[in-house]
Order: C-alpha cells, then sequence, then structure tokens
C-alpha cells in the first residue's frame, strides 16, 4: 500500500523551517510494508489544504495529515479534511470536558477558540494525545469509490511521534497485510562512495530481494540492507547473509555492523582492552573531545587532553620543544607525534592522540596548503602520524581530521587483537 | 506571484534523505516578492510526476521542477514536464555536441542514455550548467489558459543553486513587478521564546508592514525582519526603525544585530579589547573549544587550556587542590572556579573559564540532578560562577552549557566598556 504526508503550516513554507517529522514517519511506515508515495507541504490556507486533500485521496490509499489541529484561527486541518471528505464535524462532550479538565488543572481559563480542538470529523475514531491538548483522529472511510485510510495527527515532534506509534502503527497493522521486515546498517569511512560502490554492487544485485542503498555523508558511508520475508527470521537470515559479504568485501574500512557510531566502536575497543585515551588538540581546537564524550559513559576511558591552539600551550601543555617548533613549524609531523607522545605521557593514558593543521580558510601556503593535517597516535610501543590532504571549508577539514583520528585509533586497536 | 516547489527523487521519499535545495530557493523567491504556496516530493515515476505536475500548474503561477534530469531510466523530469503541458521534446543539436565534447575532454565514452540530457521541451530557453551534464530549462508559457513560468533545474545543490541565481532570477526579475526587500536578523540568548515574543509583540505589531518571525532553537531565538518597499533606502530605513526598538526591549539578551554567531562576537569583543581566553572542559569535553575555533581567526585571542574530564586532569592541568575535589566533588562551584583561575594563570590568558556538570543520562543524584552545571569566568579581578539546571539529553545539556560559557564572557567584556 502507499500513502502520502501532508505537512501542515505556513511556517514550512519560509526558509527556515523544515518538516522532519516525515523522515520518522516514513522509516515506521517502510516498516510495516507501506511506501511513501508523495510528501506535500501546505500552509494554512483552507481552500489550499482541502484541495492538497482531495488530490492526495486521490493518487494514494492512506493519507497522513500533520499539523493544523490546534486550537488558533490558523489550525484549519480538521475542517478542510471534512471539507474534502464532504462530511460534517461534531463537537465531541468529552473532549470538551477533558480540556476543561486540562485548564482547570493548570489554573488557566479556557477561551473559546480551545473549543475547536474537541470537533471530530463524521465517523473519525478520537485518537488520545497524552502530550498535548489536540487529539488526532483516525478515519476507516472512502473517497470517489475506493478505501482510504486518513489519519490527523499532530505537528509538534514530541505529540507527533509518540502518537503515531501508539495510536497510528498498532491500526494500521490490524488492516494492512503482515510482512516481516529485517533491516541492518553498516558503516565503513576513509573510503569513497563510489569506490565501495564499484566493490559491492557486483555483491548486492545478485540479492535483488535485499532492497540496498548506499548513503556518504558526514565523512563515512551507510549501508542500508532492508528485506521482507514472512517469517521475521527468514527476513533476518537473508540480510544478515547479504551483509556477512558486503561486510568481508569492505574488509577493513567497516567498523559498525549494526548501525553504531565511530565514536561508540571506540569506546568500545577501549573499554574491551581497559586502555585510556588523551588527546592534544590543535586545529580541531577541542572537536576530537567533543565527539568522544557525546557518548555516554565515555569517562571510563577518555582522560582528557589540552587544547594547544598556541605555540606556547603545545609547549606547556606536551613538552613539545621549542626548537622542534622552530625547526619544523607547528603543522607538521614531528610536532604531532611530539603532541600525541607528550599528552600520552603527562596524563598516563594508554594511547596519545595529536593533531595539527590548516582547517583555513586563511593560512595555507604551497608547500602546507590548507586542508593539511597531520594526525599521531602514541602508546608505550612507539608513534605513527599520518600526512592527510582534506578537502572542503573548515568545518569540513576538522570532521575530515576528528573521523581520521578516530579511525587511526580503531585500527590501531583492532591490529591488536 | 506565487510559486511551487517540486523535488523529484525516490531517495527524498526514504528516512534517509531530505530535499534542502527548497529552503535555499525559497529565500531568494521571497527576496524578489514571490511566495512559496506549496512544496511537493515525488519520486521517479512519469506518472506521479505529471500528475504533480498538473496538479501544481493548476494552483501557482511558477512552477520549478528540481531533479530528475540526469542521464538515467530514472531521470523523467523532461517527459513529465512536456506531457503535462502537453508539448513535443526535441533533441538539441549543440547541446549533444556540448555533450560529446565533455566526455571526450574526460576521455571518457559517451553512452546512448547521456543524450537524453540534450532533449529540450518545444520552446523552452535551455539554462546552461557548467557545474554538470544536465542543463536547466525555462518556459514562459500557458496552462488551461493562464501564464506559467516554469523552470527546470538539475537536483545536486552544487548545479541546483548557481543554476537557479545566475539564470532563473535574472529572468524572474525581468517578468514580475520590482519591489526592494530589506532584511535584518537579530538573535538573542538566555531568553525563553514566549518571554521575548511577550516583551515584543507589542512593539512589532505596531509594524503590520515589517514582516517579522521569531525562531527558536540552538539555545538562541532569532528575529527575522523584511520589509518591502519602492526603494532599497525606504525598506531598509523601516526595517532599522523596527530593530532598533526590538533591540532596546530585549537590551542585554541581544547579543547580535546583524545576523552574527555568538562565537564571532565573543571573539569581536575579545579582539576589540585585545584579551585572550583559555578553557577547562570538563563535562563539555571540548565542544566550547570547538565552537570557538569553528570562526577562522579564533587563533588571534584563544589561546587553548584543557579537558579535564578526569579528576587527575583538573589537578595536573588547572592546579585543583585534591581536598577540593574531595570536599566538594568534582561537580562544585569551587572546583569550576579554581579550574576557570588555574587554567587562566596556567597559560597567561586574560580570561579563563571552567565548566563542570553532569550531562546525563547517568551520574545524576538529588542534590545534584541530570542538567547541573558550573560555569565559571575568571579575570585578574576576580571569579564569577553560575550554577545552572539545563534541561534536555546528553548533547542539549552540553549545548546549553557552551551557550551559557559564551554569554557568561560576552557580558563580562560589555560591562568592561
Amino acid at each position: 500500500m502507499n500513502c502520502e504526508i501532508i505537512a501542515v503550516g505556513s511556517e514550512l513554507l519560509t526558509p527556515w523551517r523544515q518538516d522532519t517529522n516525515s523522515l520518522f514517519l516514513t522509516e515506521e511506515l517502510n516498516a510495516v510494508g507501506v511506501s511513501v508515495r508523495f510528501k506535500t507541504i501546505v500552509g494554512d490556507r483552507r481552500a489550499d489544504l482541502a484541495g492538497a486533500v482531495r488530490t492526495a485521496l486521490g493518487r494514494t490509499d492512506i493519507l497522513i495529515v500533520m499539523g493544523g489541529l490546534g486550537p488558533t484561527e490558523d489550525d484549519l486541518s480538521r475542517e478542510a479534511v471534512a471539507e474534502a471528505l464532504k462530511m460534517g464535524l461534531r463537537r465531541d462532550g468529552s473532549l470538551v470536558a477533558a480540556l476543561s479538565a486540562r485548564f482547570a488543572a493548570r489554573r488557566m481559563t479556557m477561551t473559546d477558540n480551545n473549543l475547536k480542538q474537541a470537533d471530530v470529523i463524521e465517523g473519525a475514531v478520537v485518537l488520545p494525545n497524552p502530550n498535548g491538548t489536540a487529539p488526532g483522529q483516525w478515519m476507516d472511510t472512502s473517497f470517489e469509490g475506493f478505501r482510504k485510510l486518513v489519519m490527523l495527527i499532530p505537528g509538534p515532534p514530541g505529540e507527533c511521534r509518540p502518537l503515531f506509534e501508539e495510536q497510528c502503527l498498532p491500526r494500521l497493522r490490524e488492516v494492512i497485510p503482515v510482512r516481516h521486515i529485517a533491516r541492518r546498517t553498516l558503516k565503513a569511512t576513509m573510503i569513497g562512495e563510489s569506490s565501495a560502490d564499484a566493490l559491492l554492487a557486483p555483491i548486492y544485485s545478485t540479492y535483488p530481494d535485499v532492497e540496498t542503498t548506499i548513503l556518504a555523508g558526514n565523512c563515512e558511508i551507510q549501508l542500508q540492507l532492508a528485506c521482507a520475508r514472512a517469517t521475521p527470521e527468514a527476513a533476518q537470515a537473508r540480510v544478515d547473509e547479504l551483509a556477512g559479504k558486503l561486510e568481508e568485501a569492505l574488509d577493513e574500512y567497516v567498523f559498525a555492523s549494526q548501525g553504531e557510531t565511530l565514536e561508540q566502536i571506540v569506546l568500545y575497543y577501549l573499554e574491551l582492552k581497559q586502555a585510556t585515551l588523551a588527546v592534544a588538540e590543535s586545529c580541531t581546537g577541542g572537536m576530537l573531545g567533543e565527539r568522544i564524550t557525546s557518548v555516554s559513559g565515555s569517562s571510563r576511558s577518555f582522560l582528557g587532553g589540552a587544547l594547544v591552539y598556541s605555540d606556547a600551550l603545545k609547549t606547556a601543555f606536551c613538552g613539545v620543544a621549542l626548537e622542534l617548533l622552530a625547526e619544523h613549524g607547528a603543522v607538521s609531523t614531528p610536532v604531532a607525534e611530539a603532541m600525541a607522545d607528550g599528552i600520552r605521557r603527562h596524563t598516563g593514558a594508554t594511547f596519545g592522540m595529536g593533531i595539527t593543521g590548516i582547517a583555513g580558510p586563511g593560512g595555507g601556503s604551497d608547500e602546507k596548503p590548507v586542508g593539511r593535517v597531520y594526525i599521531a597516535l602514541s602508546d608505550a610501543y612507539g608513534t605513527e602520524c599520518s600526512e592527510n590532504n582534506f578537502r572542503g571549508d573548515r568545518q569540513k577539514v576538522r570532521q575530515w581530521a576528528t573521523q581520521k583520528a578516530l579511525d587511526m585509533l580503531r585500527r590501531r586497536m583492532i591490529l591488536y587483537r
């Protein structure tokens, strides 16, 4: 079955706001075998909305209208859907009572416009919304002789998402044929999208029943696999079989086989080895530490480190010799290595990492262009350093630098096995 | 005049991809007085797309079809728009020659499907696309007796955006009435959206000719002002007049009057005062340093600092006394102050900042719940500390902590004036 999602709200037609609920809804719908065929975004005008609803009912089986259920004059979804379906609205007594009670409990006066939220389209089931004042509505109805499922759900993410999961999905599952879908997400880094695809296409193309999507972004590649079967076990087995082959082909480039982040994987290995990490960051200015500490529980393995933006601090916190800085410059292999080694010794960590480079847009030269970043990794057995030339703007260069740093550490720990 | 944007591509109907070009296009369209009335997202099916084009032409004056211009079988925008307009396609000889030359220059063989990109709808003007193989198309045509402007533009952002600016906008400006629009963006922080609106609505509601939008997000509030007038000067004067009054009402909460980021403003004041900054971060793990160093040129004022995630490093890098840690705990006012003071003395910076807190989701207690963050600011005249209780998940608590830290520093520097 297929579906159209209409997101309602004039703010969604400005340059500053975007519907993101529909991504969540799409994932949930796909998981029960419903594909999203159209998405429409329409402002708070009743005629526009009623027209969009008619268009949608004319081309898909399921319609989800999101937003426009609040108490203001601009909230017109109930009226517009009723108009498109040529149905009436009735004011629901128990919803009026619930609204009154809600306002009374908060010692607030309920103005008349709030009563709109008690209006229910003829034949609709009211979907309770414990997170807000406007309930949702569910209709199993017909339009021009065809059966249609129509849902009205609130727009704020904190109301939309739980209401859809708790009220709409179970009703959808009752109506549509049962399919079981299994999914896997593999992630790889430091390999380009086209190189990965050249490697993988000959494999996944022999599994036409497994939907394979390659996404590139945030310095990594994601492989999304999905397969539908009559039983969950059969679906999972088929996805796992393809995942295993793709993982083998990608070899050391794969860092996650169940959708984990690179930070999570690095922390997982650190903990497994009871090892600790300290960092010395120059051009990334804290981004590496920030990424690692974004994971809850990172304090078990991450000691901290130093932001050695100035040369003086490279010496003070990492013991980088002044002569080294003078001879090679702050952006150089010897300085990166001295930073990694110094921060490791200074903190007593198992691993020390040092990053120094030219993030741009200024500061580049012919010899050391913007994007040149030295990343060093030190442990008791020695120090290695990579010279990198990252492309992109300042933020992109810094993102790539932290990604490469995390990946160097991951690879080092895998070799230890 | 009003417009519909149709984004074409099945990937835009998955949970993982979202059209973002339309936000850019909307801003450009608004600036010449065109409002976006509908946005539609449709997959790579010819019938779906032709239907969506007919629907759009039936409800708006201007139609922008974005994507689906590539060489593959899935790229169907040319065919679908021609079908909806009941027009033919002709293969353009000069475009075929240009494609052949492009492939020859790259020493690549051109396959037949590439020739699709030389197909032009009857009566359409070809819009050169120096950034890709598929040119855009512009039509000043009619549909069911009404004049319509129709544009086909490529989907990749690096092609879509320059082509729209260089080829479509000048043609639009020739066709639609001239209006001059002036804009201003004010930003404020550490004030809630509803408090700000209560303060500001009585002011901006007396300027109905200036479109005022309040947006909340990323720990700050943005006020977007826009006004159209016959001359640029008149528009600017009107926007500036309202901006001045709103700034006065928001007083110390406003940090930017021309859309600057908080990081940029802090660095601006640091440079103005020839002052330097060093940071000691615990729960934010580098996020404060990362935010500051995201601004190019930050090395002139930012020395660096320490990531003192472990207690031992709080002592080693900031000289926090062991007794202080034992007596008050790592998350406390005395420790935050000792971190700020210690990092300032250790680095010789004008200002030192210390952040220690409980980002969650674990680690909270009745006495010190998740979200409790102590932020201290130290300079030669003394040390101040704020106790905060931020709400939200781990990342949100950390974002608020860095925002508050930057704002404390901004306020301190303003008081110095």
